[in-house]
């Protein structure tokens, strides 16, 4: 936290939140020297941070090995845009936790996580799907990493443009950006008859 | 690219629409066996991927020393709803580039690089804003990525439940994400009289 170390902080408070709002975050692994970063779906769930995926996946199967890993999740809230090239900017939250995962065989457990991870990203979707089954849940690789090493960086308000350009006559300020839910698009296969859930037609991040 | 081969693809069609697309990437590096993922923005020209930042960066100096990166780009576009917990999954494009970066020096590719990183985020802007003076170009790394070895993964469409599941009444199917962008804020001290630029006001991703 070197750079910028007035953006970092080191409180749960926002790590928290910006690890809950994230729908996605990138999962940084080593193998054989070379850095992997791979786009997966997370839950916290307290002080732990939940992945899972296919106990065929590279990527769990190397963290399911106890490795160094680095989960970064980001979220972008706005572009800035400043009278000088030079200080244009993002306006961002990120959260960065580093440390080593363990994997989750306790059947409790893992039904937990995997539940953690539905409602992570769609709240009161486990009231509706069909849990897993005993096969599914064996095909399933479940790990939780712990929030021990963790921290955040935040980028937000106007640009910061040297003294010298305040005068220049050209726009600055900051253009907003949001993840906003189109309209549910219904399986073609679906059942006739079932309605659209609150839980998807309220959609909010 | 083991797990969903059919997904995956090595085309550059595919790969350079993502890097385009996308805002920010996640960029993957090693410090003493540590992995680290850092959000930052990129652009690409051609067959080469622009990152930059600050000299006192230690993104910046570990990518500079020609050491193995991984850069990844992600775009979400939709929350897939399956029947089974098991099967939910998420639409995305994510576009992966391994490699080792060189730090540009030239003046002249130097210019051309921040002004494809800028024109990335905000196309039309490098006509408004001041380019950057001797001091600003001493002032900031920029680091070539070759896009020799990259590869792009897309998930799209309604979910996969399994048959058994097909005819459960439980609702089913694609929630579409999109980025939006918001109403402009102007910077508090803006000149009188400077009009919000169509770049801005017609932003689109």
């Amino acid at each position: 936290m070197r750079r910028h170390p007035e953006r970092g902080t080191y409180d749960r408070g926002p790590i928290d939140a910006i690890l809950d709002e994230a729908l996605i975050c990138h999962v940084g692994f080593v193998v054989d020297g070379q850095p992997f970063v791979i786009p997966t779906i997370h839950a916290r769930d307290g002080d732990l941070l939940y992945l899972h995926g296919s106990p065929a996946s590279r990527m769990l199967r190397t963290l399911a090995d106890g490795v160094d890993v680095c989960v970064t999740a980001t979220l972008l809230d706005g572009i800035v845009l400043a009278r000088s090239v030079y200080n244009h900017s993002m306006n961002y939250r990120s959260a960065v936790v580093l440390g080593r995962a363990r994997r989750v065989d306790d059947r409790d457990e893992k039904l937990a996580g995997l539940e953690r991870i539905v409602e992570h990203v769609v709240p009161g979707r486990t009231r509706d799907a069909r849990p897993p089954n005993d096969k599914e849940l064996k095909g399933t690789l479940l790990l939780a990493l712990p929030l021990d090493e963790a921290s955040a960086k935040v980028r937000s308000g106007p640009p910061s443009d040297f003294d010298d350009d305040l005068g220049l006559p050209i726009w600055a300020g900051v253009l907003p950006l949001q993840v906003v839910p189109g309209a549910a698009e219904a399986d073609p296969g679906s059942v006739n008859g079932v309605p659209l859930p609150e839980y998807v037609a309220r959609y909010r991040r």
